[in-house]
């Protein structure tokens, strides 16, 4: 049985503005509509053979990953691992491997897979994971090594060796990002691959790889796994135990010392979507060599990539640039620098600018707020609630709130009070007044809510009941 | 007697997206936090000695622009001949100067401003002015000329020749916008002086070169005068007749074939604000040539101009940009080439998109609003109704609207029913209920209003009354 375990961890900051801390990578729509995390189950479902996927991440992006997978697949059966904070991937295929072993049995194969890169040939991927299921199943540590297509030197290779079967190598090394005459050498030589971060093992051989070659870290969430509440839909691993786990890359701490290690290489179309370079090469160039994505005026403008959201991009007399437009921040940078926007997240994360965590649209268990208007007399939001969604009932000390239901039918209760509000009704709720908001219906609840008084942060809600735990 | 006569016409389109059609570059705020308009009625009652000032505008921007005269000197008489079609300098000098001779005599001297430039020293500016009046007084049709501090070729030039006077010099001729080379030969010679549009002369004096050099215009502008209401205020040409005057530029017209022409040369700082790069220089750079107005984030970046609002603007190894950020668009171009982002605007004005016309805040007779949502399913503003503003009388067919009142005091009349309503109240307005909005208190009203409907054009306003004859 193989199962798809699906890795969500980082915050991807070289695609500030558009993905933050709380809204990161996976959640990002590329040129097709979809986000990489919905690509990322569309493919898992369909390689895996297994009754369920197994998706590790933290808490803060549950709600919104199995949002997405539901949408792809509401009958399927998701499950996830989640983490009280990220201690990189050792970790975490550990505790997904001792999960598999616990329900499915020492043999299950696990493939681990990224949440946020892109692949666009399925059926090479496909036909990869079968060979590499197979290695896997004869205890092999597999990788899948993409062949690269140019000589990159931001990416980790692995150093291919003998033959293993039809479809498989030996791995001789994993070696580090090379500089560009390395990355030249590696190219040419067709020994090369790149390091992807897939890999498909058995759940027993990676165990032991990690008994043997990182012992203390398997010790650790062992321990976890022993205070976690197995059957707990989502899991979540025991956070007093896991803070003890040292943090590290299972490429590190098992794959670079391990025996038995195979590569199978494939050829699919695989990008890490790693810098908005990364982004503008899956569109078509116009004939200045521009690709634009949103509305935009170029006047004699060349090789420049411009993403926008509702507002409009002119560009005059420039060449070479990446412009992407949010709705609170705008980036402008050059083409081949573009992934130096992390220095940006981190001086916005020193300043403690909440433009590095928070879009204008904030995602919440029952559905999302976009901030319309935040200023001192007043702050103004849509609300959208999601069908059979339900905000915790609440109370506001410094704020009355008057909402004006735009589209949908909303249960609302106010004190003791609760009935249907549709369209065009509105309800005003007191300074102090016990609230809850909730879509019975099927199709999603808008509403306008102006808030008036002297404070309007989110830390002035007190939370009564919560159907999400978050009280 | 000498009356400022401030022209203010044009939109000002090498400085989008701040200055657009309906809110164009005199209102614009500077480094300074001043408009140009209060800038330039600052400067006229500054060097004026008559009871009033008057300005030559347009209908869309009288509101505005008493409204920034009054915020600089609410108890100055200022005066206003709107056209109702912008006909160029000659039309509008002529009518300017009927007007003056017939309420003040014909030997009132007129200084004509405009209203969009930008004089630092105002000490000089008031000196050259005295000088200019004096010869003026004499019956010379006179400039002020700018004395250039560089060969630019972006202006027209005045030709100088022999002294009148101590401070005065006779125009050989007016030049066209030079070629770099013939640039550098005026600024060179200390013949040439920059062409900015100041002019004095007595108002029989311009009205007798008119007859001589452009009859026609003079006829028309007569016509026009006879069937305006002169004692009207504002005082607003007759539509019909002075759509038949022949539109020129009062350079082309008279100053350039006229006799006794003299030019004063004047070095107060001027700029034109003709291009960012003009507003650019207005700030002092940091150690790498940048220049930030607003919130920014640079990594790596020279020699750029950031002009932001309410957003961030992060910028990452990127050269001698010009970002200029507001709440629907952002501009951004090489510095060298940023006026032609007018081809910018061009092409919006092609599409007939609103953004080459208005901003999200939209200025009316009583106040403003901001536009902070538009989508199908409702539209969201606030309104700003200043003390005294009163809207309209009127009423939607496809809108209802619910107002939340967040600071000051509202009249609000729905139906027959009348009320003051204050903050933290809320108002609802019926599909086809009557309604209006007043400000009868001294602070501004601030209402966050929602529309819910199907249609939220500006076009479903009924009006029955309107106290600024906008029914």
């Amino acid at each position: 049985m193989l199962i798809p375990v699906i890795m969500s961890g980082g915050a991807g900051t070289r695609l500030w503005p558009v993905s933050r801390k709380a809204h990161p990578k996976p959640f990002m729509r590329l040129a097709d509509g979809q986000t990489l995390a919905a690509s990322t189950i569309r493919r898992a479902l369909a390689v895996g053979d297994a009754p369920v996927t197994l998706t590790v991440t933290g808490r803060d992006y549950y709600f919104l990953t199995r949002d997405e997978y539901q949408a792809v697949d509401s009958s399927a059966d998701h499950r996830f691992l989640l983490e009280p904070e990220g201690r990189n991937t050792a970790p975490a295929i550990a505790a997904a491997a001792l999960w598999a072993e616990q329900l499915y049995g020492p043999d299950t194969r696990l493939l681990i897979m990224p949440a946020d890169h892109l692949i666009r040939d399925l059926d090479a991927f496909s036909e990869a994971v079968a060979h590499a299921e197979a290695l896997a199943a004869d205890g092999w540590l597999t990788c899948l090594g993409v062949t690269p297509t140019h000589a990159e030197t931001g990416y980790g290779y692995i150093r291919s060796g003998q033959g293993i079967g039809e479809h498989g190598r030996e791995i001789r090394a994993f070696v580090e990002k090379p500089d560009q005459d390395t990355a030249r050498r590696y190219f040419e030589s067709g020994e090369y691959l790149w390091n992807a971060g897939m890999f498909c093992f058995r759940a027993d051989a990676i165990l032991a790889a990690l008994e043997t070659h990182a012992g203390d870290i398997l010790e650790q969430v062992r321990a976890t796994w022993a205070e976690t509440d197995a059957e707990a839909a989502p899991v979540e691993l025991d956070a007093e135990r896991f803070a003890r786990v040292r943090p590290d890359s299972i490429d590190f701490a098992v794959m670079e010392k391990a025996e038995r290690r195979a590569v199978v290489p494939v050829d699919c179309g695989w990008s890490d979507i790693g810098s908005w370079q990364a982004i503008s090469d899956l569109y078509e160039t116009d004939a200045l060599g521009n690709r634009v994505q949103g509305e935009a005026v170029l006047v004699d403008t060349r090789n420049t990539f411009v993403q926008g959201e509702k507002r409009l991009v002119a560009a005059v007399g420039v060449d070479n640039l990446v412009i992407v437009d949010t709705g609170d921040a705008v980036l402008v940078a050059t083409r081949d620098r573009a992934q130096e926007v992390k220095a940006v997240v981190e001086e916005l994360t020193r300043n403690n600018d909440e433009l590095a965590v928070f879009h204008r649209t904030v995602h919440r268990p029952w559905g999302n707020f976009t901030v319309l208007e935040d200023a001192e007399d007043c702050k103004v939001k849509r609300l959208v609630v999601k069908p059979g969604g339900i905000l915790s009932l609440q109370r506001h000390q410094h704020r009355s709130e008057h909402w004006t239901v735009v589209a949908g039918e909303a249960k609302v209760r106010v004190g003791d009070e609760e009935r249907i509000y549709g369209a065009n009704e509105t309800v005003e709720i007191p300074v102090g007044s016990l609230h809850r908001l909730e879509n019975p219906g099927d199709e999603d609840v808008h509403i306008i809510e102006v808030q008036t008084g002297s404070y309007f942060g989110e830390d002035d809600i007190e939370r009564l009941e919560d159907v999400y735990g978050r009280t």
